[in-house]
């Protein structure tokens, strides 16, 4: 361990690290090495590695601080140097002051905050208010510092129902002179607040403030590793998928200061514009101010640029004059600094080839960049920026392709809040982001109910405990779907995306009954409105105005780009013609899954199929089938018409028969008088229906082998529907696909009912349709005897929902109860239902492509599962070898880009 | 195919095949060529290979008589020249008439009756009549054989509700002519048959009788071939896990008589006694008779020996004087030829060295032998058998360890109905044969009732829809379980086999409410006697006497052979002291399996964990958990006492927690004022557990990880328990187990705890005790990621239940829907639940195996589902290498023997 280099420094145009070492310096360390080396003025410092996070995680704080001891006291003397300052200077030297910032290889704004002005203490604030001439300057920066140390370091908290006490300190003194602001502080006040706050943090941390700067430095560098493990900082990167082995690097740099005079200003950056993706310099800044004042909100910043500072002076109604006098533009207040800064931020945004985000310091006449980073962007901005960068030659097509994240296109598919209304409203709970989208309407707790006011014009959400395909007709004439229980992969959640519907669920605090919605104290009944993000799972009292996306041409000229160089296809998952236009739309080429058994409980059509199930006998089941069959028939007659030339996956019926029968009282009663038998029979037929475990139960290909005459019907539904479009002069591609297969034998009799029928069919109707039969793998032992099932299926989709539920042993349905444990403990990196498991999953995937190519090598591979849209689940899809993904409609585009990623990469 | 030799001919000393020729020629047919080969008078004829039968069900009929016409007209020509005697004989010869029976590889009695007298028609029967100088014999035997032949080729069946055609023609000539038998009839009668069952053929086949001897050969070998793939065969197969691809042979053999006059006789008979095991030759035999009159029972039947004989009299009641003249032994009635036929089964048994099933026909004073096979035999025979013949030095220690059939050794290990007593019980219905062994009592319906009736000395059948863990008591203190519902693997199965007791499960058509059992019109109330045969399924009514097994020395002799020659040991599945100290008796070397749930369902314990779980917060859940602790020590204690010096698998809390909550009002009611809270508490934390597919949620260490305090205190009881007994100078070795594992993270998780825990009890004890800590394979993601795990896992046992249910997909619970429609259609060979699933589960078995050793060479592997205790999946464990196999007390030498085996082949 000895040998390994842990303290990279940089400054004065030099540096041990670069721009490529951002796994081991973080995103800011390696940038702040980079831009030294390309000639930008940065003050100097130096980073310790993310490895040293790690050892610091594994050995402890001692040792961590005998390993790098001698490589940050090299350090520190280097950048004295650079800086002709002195660290803990006795008055030799101007005092070098450093700021501490963590710098993982990811941005993680959820970890730790910043430490500035390290090295005050009651001597060195005298050296820098006689050095600097400004001893106001040099009161203010002890008291910020000690602010900052106390809070981030010595974890001063305010007492439970108070407020923070430092905080109370300058209250206090503000009150008692009666000061609008801190600014007006004079250096006396100063004076008495560094000392109250000493007090402060005796008082609450139960020890002296520091004050040797190298204690002082060892305290910010070890609370910065200390900060990698906070609650915070894990529930960040669980949520953005960042590995807890990373670690953080610690940043140590030079103090400048924005804030020695009217000479001096801070400020922001940013090398386009992240809202709109506008090729257009622009940022805020402030005069004699600290960074975080930029921030902080408490004084108004100013725009950089005069075309900025004139569309927020008309956003605002200042007049011009007001403007031009009170919050005059950089570029008109410091015009050469201005043009110092605009050159740098083309240089940098050259030289890295992106959007920039910066932060700078002017300093008594002289600039400073303090950081400089890829900016985040909306999903807009994302993809106009990168169609222009590759129009003006900046970067390639293929690096623009790279650059996008795909799950960002979901802002440009859904319906937003708008932004100032967003900003008023109140937020009631926080549920499952269960679909993406905006949506506001009155409360409905039926789907009937729903459905009929819907067709009134009325926006409703609609308001359910939790939803089942009974409720098919209201979800979609819902604007969007608010359940109180029920995961990411719960029934609501799983249609809601199929229809790019938004969807919370699972909300926090909340209680549905049959006809109202409690949240806390607030009841809410059918005539309310409340509003939903189904992106955040925010759920707002009351209306919220929305905003429907437009997508503008280079969305699509990114999409033609998605398409120049992907190899895998996408397909959708789409049960009606209308999803499945709305997907041909997005680019969707065929459908990977259309679930027949949605199409049973619309309208009067769940009585055909209850008929079915209480039938006696084959001859009793094959006369309600017999009026099943022209419905199924029109329904794959408009599928395969929307998708005409493109091979349409229809699955056969897959959900257990309980799914169709009433366990209410009341439908009971109706079933029976509708079907003419007794209410005693219903419900015998209902508890003989009855499951334990309904997930592996009577369903799928189980049924379909011991109800053969079902599967007989959809056979013939679909290969009626192909053969007469065939003959309109379509060109149908039906794909028949035998749910839930485990052994090969399952397979063979389903196909051979299939073939049958779909051969009758072609001779009944004269004319010869293309069909292919194949299988879903969603069961263990069907990936474990993948070579058996290819000797026979032409195609498999995986069905990795189910594969998931069976590999890991969880229940969809019931994974609520501790899979959110899980995650908060660390159990598991990720939601597998949302991202695929490649480690135990994926193996099965990758086994049963192997087997089934070596039995068949022409097999045709594809996903249905929810991870069919998820981009690093496509990632894998593509490593793996399938032929394409399939996913909801609303996820075409996202997996239309993933797809040309993982094949760029 | 042309190449391939299709028909084997046999006779006069030679033969075309042999003994060890059983795969393609049936047993039967191999029998007969190697008798021919050794000596035995056996007539001639051939047989057509058992591939024939595939082909034949592959290419049909037509195209299979084409393949062999020529075979099968030289096979015939060559046993007319060894017989002298011409089929179809027109006069220039005496006629050639034979048999044709089926000969499969394995016995089949599910299968198809013998066609005898082929080849008789109007004319040959003259002649036969002429060359035999027996009219009466000759027109008896065409009668005979158009009745056979019309039943079985021409399938001439009764119309509902009337009887056998045939016989009806009989009984009217008998009723008229007011004959007491068959054989009363004279020759004009028989002429008189003959012509009426042809009419009976033509009116019911639709077509007449055959009269061209070849016509009636190719529809007799037809018929066999057709009869491979009747229902009763499919299902018989099924039963006895015969592969359908294996086929038939066909074999044709020349009919020798026994009905030729009173110098002429028919039997069967065994080497050694088939139901002790005794070494006494033994059999039945008519004089003037066919073979089938033996086994018809219409005349009863003699001894063949002296000894048998006298027996057979002492049993009858038959006076010693009416023996000799009426029933006289073949011993006393044909001296030579009993000494002929004593010597060749000395010299059959003595050649197949194992007991012999012969058949013999003497034809006008000359032996023939028709058949011999290995015979069926008795668990205690078979044991008896070996036993002796190793001493006897006819066979090795080895091949009588290989001839055991483990099954077989149940019938030893439970009680059994006595014999005379359940000819005449009343059978009432048919379940599945749960648990094996007898059983008689009175009806009782609830658990504690049956308790308190067993106490006061009565004995009980515990009756009900299905059991839960909350009956345990009652199961324990009942006799037998009879459940309406359930299938092989259900709670009562899996807790009955465990407990060693009588269990029938899913009768059929019976009905049971919470107090009374209706079965058909009958209704049995508390104290209504019922019994139970839990090896066949078989329900009676009223008591049934049982017999109590005794495993005297051969049992035990034969235990140790096995001991000598197994490479693995052999465990138990046991949760009490109880049970352990049955298994250690039955010679199982520690327990695969301590279930530590099921010690909370005694008595007053279940409260203590319906505490912890109404508890709210950890606190509460700890005080609850107090409570449990000396409890549960206290059961660890015995066990590990028990089972002294061997190691003891224990596995932490595996079932969801709402297995332990009530979920009728009056229990939740009680639950309530017991724990002093509302019932709307109770309801609501019930509700709250209840899961969609219990068998995927929250359970094994999902529990042990979101409350992590349930595992230490379980922990905790088992360390102190084991350090109790080593500070009595015990040697307990524990090995503490984490149920259901999809991740090493998870196992991670519990090993801490269970550790630290561990290491803090054997500090706080001061004694030191060696324990293991390994985890359950029962979820497929841990068998895909074994490698992981075993960096961690000490040891793996492999849950074979769970894992099937999850590589299948199969609900054990629900399986019943479909999965007896699976076996019968042929979509399933075997009940995965019963018999392991070599090519999918046995996949990931192997895989876990293979990965677990690779990280760990020392790990130990063990597999603890109901798969131990099943012979097939014993040997399957064995050939992957595991160190032992875990089964209930009661199949212990079950898996002994066939562990033994495993190593032997």
């Amino acid at each position: 361990m000895a040998d390994k280099k842990r303290v990279y420094t940089f400054g004065d145009g030099r540096a041990e690290g670069k721009a490529d070492m951002k796994n081991l310096l973080g995103g800011k360390g390696a940038n702040l090495a980079e831009m030294c080396l390309i000639g930008v003025p940065v003050p100097a410092g130096f980073t310790i590695t993310t490895e040293v996070c790690t050892e610091y995680n594994q050995l402890g704080k001692d040792e961590v601080v005998k390993l790098i001891k001698a490589d940050v006291e090299k350090a520190i003397a280097d950048t004295e140097k650079v800086m002709n300052a002195k660290f803990g200077s006795k008055g030799e030297a101007f005092p070098l002051l450093v700021s501490v910032r963590s710098g993982a290889r990811a941005s993680m704004p959820g970890m730790m905050n910043t430490i500035l002005n390290l090295g005050m203490n009651d001597e060195t604030v005298k050296l820098v208010a006689e050095k600097s001439g400004n001893e106001k300057f040099a009161y203010d920066s002890y008291r910020r510092f000690i602010h900052m140390y106390g809070d981030v370091v010595m974890r001063v908290e305010a007492a439970e129902g108070e407020h923070d006490p430092f905080e109370m300190v300058l209250d206090k003194i503000k009150k008692e002179k009666n000061y609008d602001s801190d600014a007006d502080m004079n250096v006396a006040d100063l004076k008495f607040v560094v000392e109250e706050y000493k007090k402060v943090v005796k008082n609450k941390a139960g020890r002296d403030f520091p004050t040797d700067p190298w204690d002082q430095l060892w305290g910010g560098i070890t609370a910065v590793f200390d900060s990698w493990n906070t609650p915070r900082a894990i529930l960040y990167r669980q949520k953005e998928n960042i590995p807890g082995e990373w670690g953080t690097a610690v940043n140590v740099q030079a103090m400048v200061y924005g804030n020695m005079g009217e000479n001096s200003a801070t400020g922001v950056c940013f090398s386009r514009d992240a809202a709109t993706g506008e090729n257009q310099f622009n940022g805020e800044y402030l005069i004699n101010a600290q960074g975080e004042d930029v921030v902080a909100g408490i004084r108004t910043p100013q725009e950089i640029t005069i075309i900025g500072s004139k569309r927020w002076a008309e956003r605002n109604g200042t007049p011009e004059d007001v403007r031009k006098a009170k919050f005059p533009s950089l570029e008109e207040a410091m015009p050469t600094l201005y043009q110092q800064l605009f050159d740098i931020q083309r240089k940098l945004e050259n030289h890295y080839k992106d959007m920039q985000d910066m932060e700078f310091t002017i300093q008594d006449g002289k600039l400073w960049m303090l950081q400089t980073r890829n900016g985040k962007r909306t999903g807009a901005a994302m993809v106009k920026m990168a169609v222009d960068m590759i129009e003006e030659g900046l970067i390639t097509e293929k690096d623009g392709v790279l650059r996008m994240e795909p799950n960002k296109l979901d802002e440009l598919l859904h319906p937003v809040f708008d932004k100032k209304a967003i900003e008023k409203a109140t937020v009631l709970s926080k549920g499952l982001p269960a679909s993406p989208g905006a949506a506001t309407g009155i409360c409905v707790f039926h789907a009937e109910r729903a459905a009929e006011l819907a067709e009134k014009g009325q926006k409703v959400i609609l308001v359910r405990r939790e939803t089942s395909p009974e409720d098919l007709k209201g979800m979609y004439a819902a604007e969007g779907i608010l359940t109180e229980r029920g995961g990411m992969t719960s029934h609501a959640a799983v249609v809601a995306r199929g229809m790019g519907k938004c969807c919370v669920s699972s909300a926090a605090g909340i209680s549905v009954s049959h006809d109202s919605l409690k949240i806390g104290n607030k009841e809410y009944k059918e005539g309310d409105f409340i509003s939903l993000n189904g992106t955040t799972g925010e759920v707002y009292d009351g209306k919220v105005a929305t905003i429907q996306p437009t997508l503008d041409g280079d969305f699509g000229k990114l999409m033609l780009l998605a398409e120049k160089y992907t190899r895998m296809y996408v397909r959708t998952n789409a049960d009606t013609p209308a999803d499945a236009k709305v997907a041909h739309e997005f680019g969707a080429k065929g459908i990977g899954l259309c679930r027949t058994e949605h199409m049973f409980f619309e309208g009067d059509r769940i009585w055909a199929i209850r008929e079915m199930i209480l039938a006696e006998d084959v001859a009793g089941r094959k006369k309600a089938l017999t009026k099943l069959l022209p419905i199924q028939r029109g329904d794959f007659y408009g599928i395969l018409k929307a998708m005409d030339g493109f091979g349409v996956t229809i699955r056969l019926l897959d959900p257990p028969l309980h799914e169709f029968t009433p366990n209410d009282d009341a439908t009971q009663k109706e079933m029976a008088e509708k079907l003419g038998v007794s209410v005693e029979l219903v419900k015998e037929k209902v508890e003989s229906l009855h499951e334990v475990n309904p997930m592996l139960g009577h369903r799928g290909c189980r049924l379909g082998n011991t109800y053969p005459e079902i599967s007989e019907m959809q056979a013939r539904a679909i290969m009626e529907a192909a053969c007469d479009l065939k003959k309109e002069g379509f060109n149908p591609k039906p794909e028949i696909m035998v749910p839930l297969i485990g052994t090969i034998k399952e397979y063979k009799m389903q196909e051979q009912i299939i073939r049958e029928t779909a051969e009758q069919v072609i001779k009944e109707k004269g004319v010869k349709v293309d069909y292919m039969v194949g299988t879903m793998i969603e069961i263990p032992r069907a990936a474990l005897t993948a070579d058996e099932i290819a000797q026979a299926a032409e195609f498999f989709s995986f069905g990795t929902n189910d594969l998931t539920q069976m590999t890991f042993g969880y229940s969809r349905d019931d994974v609520g109860k501790f899979l959110p444990i899980y995650l908060e403990k660390g159990l598991l990196k990720h939601d597998p239902f949302q991202m695929l498991d490649q480690t135990g999953v994926g193996q099965l995937v990758e086994m049963a492509c192997k087997k089934g190519r070596e039995t068949r090598p022409s097999i045709k591979l594809g996903i249905c599962g929810e991870h069919g849209g998820e981009p690093s689940s496509v990632e894998f899809c593509h490593r793996t070898g399938l032929d394409y993904v399939s996913c909801s409609p609303f996820r075409v585009p996202i997996a239309r880009l993933a797809a040309a990623q993982a094949n760029l990469r």
